[in-house]
């Protein structure tokens, strides 16, 4: 694909907040539109600087030889998200939430109408920097992976046993800060087990790449 | 207040979006009763882990000799915060919202319904783990402090230009890591200027004690 005209688009949305019961249905719908297309989605969740982006250029690095790629990225008001991850020559969606915390279903609808899906294999959605209000709103991915990473403090998943029990993969990041920043890797996985004793735990640094392989297998790529 | 029986109270409360405009109302209200008692009221917003608690655990201590506290603990569902809080011999009141991604005007009142406000002078409230939705719903305090930490990555203003905006006071916390995590400060100040060229800007680092005196004596303490 490289030397292809890359798109990268952005769609301005005043969708403030969807009823759970609407979000559900066009989720649904979403679901069985990614099906048709022989989609993967991931839907990739977690704070503000948890280093969701830099997951997603990794990931992308990984596999780009062997798949094509759209990102969708969800943001109040930037375009940063998706200009870095478009620097990498993958097509992007940028959405712009205004005020609202979160991506829901219909936005993901509105924003790839006009987008050809026969040109993709994988979709990563990069959610709105929130560890609360995305955790309501499924999308119709395949797979949810909640990012945390090191440098939030020791306290984020027993804060969001919510978040972390409608995940489907939990990212640990940025493992190279740990010993700096005299954070206990331990303790958070077994703050992890504690919700959910079975949910599958990666410990990556997206900089390093450590643990990115791993990951990327798990995940069928 | 050594010595004396301390209280510490929860209220669970599932309100889970209040109106913006009956929200203004409910502020209105708490901020005619907080001054009705003399009340220096502080709302204090950022996302997880970076340091709002260990900000007011700092300014406890510096402040504690001379006002009379009570710290309001905004959290989904643990009371974390308001532990670690009251270890000093604090009074508090632990709010878990639930699912509910913010503190609002209401909840301050129901919770604050039972506490007697003349037995205090300064009120220390720690929003919600969130740097999108609090900005929406004020509380009726005197000033809105927001923490930024040098461990957020360095978009946090910039994708967060609404919050940055309704705010007071700009905490930019952690500074004693902005060294090993390789964060540029000055860019984040830039960032913080170009949103707003007058807020005032505190560089603190809660762990190590740097900056907080200067802090207290602008809130008045």
């Amino acid at each position: 694909m490289n030397g292809s005209q890359k798109e990268h688009r952005t769609v301005n949305l005043d969708i403030h907040k969807d009823l759970f019961g609407a979000n559900e249905e066009a989720a649904a719908l979403n679901k069985k539109k990614f099906k048709e297309f022989g989609l993967t989605v991931i839907d990739i969740m977690g704070s503000v600087g948890t280093g969701k982006t830099q997951l997603i250029e990794a990931l992308c690095e990984r596999i780009r030889g062997k798949h094509r790629i759209l990102m969708v990225a969800g943001d109040l008001a930037t375009t940063i998200d998706a200009d870095r991850v478009g620097s990498h020559e993958i097509d992007t969606v940028q959405i712009n939430t205004g005020t609202a915390c979160h991506l829901d279903a219909r936005m993901i609808r509105v924003a790839l109408t006009d987008v050809d899906l026969s040109k993709y294999d994988v979709v990563f959605i990069e959610n709105v920097g929130n560890l609360i209000c995305p955790a309501g709103y499924p999308l119709g991915a395949d797979k949810k992976i909640v990012v945390v990473s090191v440098t939030e403090g020791p306290y984020m998943v027993r804060k969001h046993p919510l978040t972390i029990k409608m995940a489907d993969i939990i990212v640990i990041n940025k493992i190279d800060l740990a010993e700096v920043l005299e954070f206990n890797i331990d303790a958070l996985v077994r703050d992890i087990r504690e919700v959910d004793a079975d949910l599958p735990i990666f410990q990556v640094s997206s900089k390093t790449g450590l643990g990115i392989d791993k990951l990327s297998s798990a995940l069928g790529f």
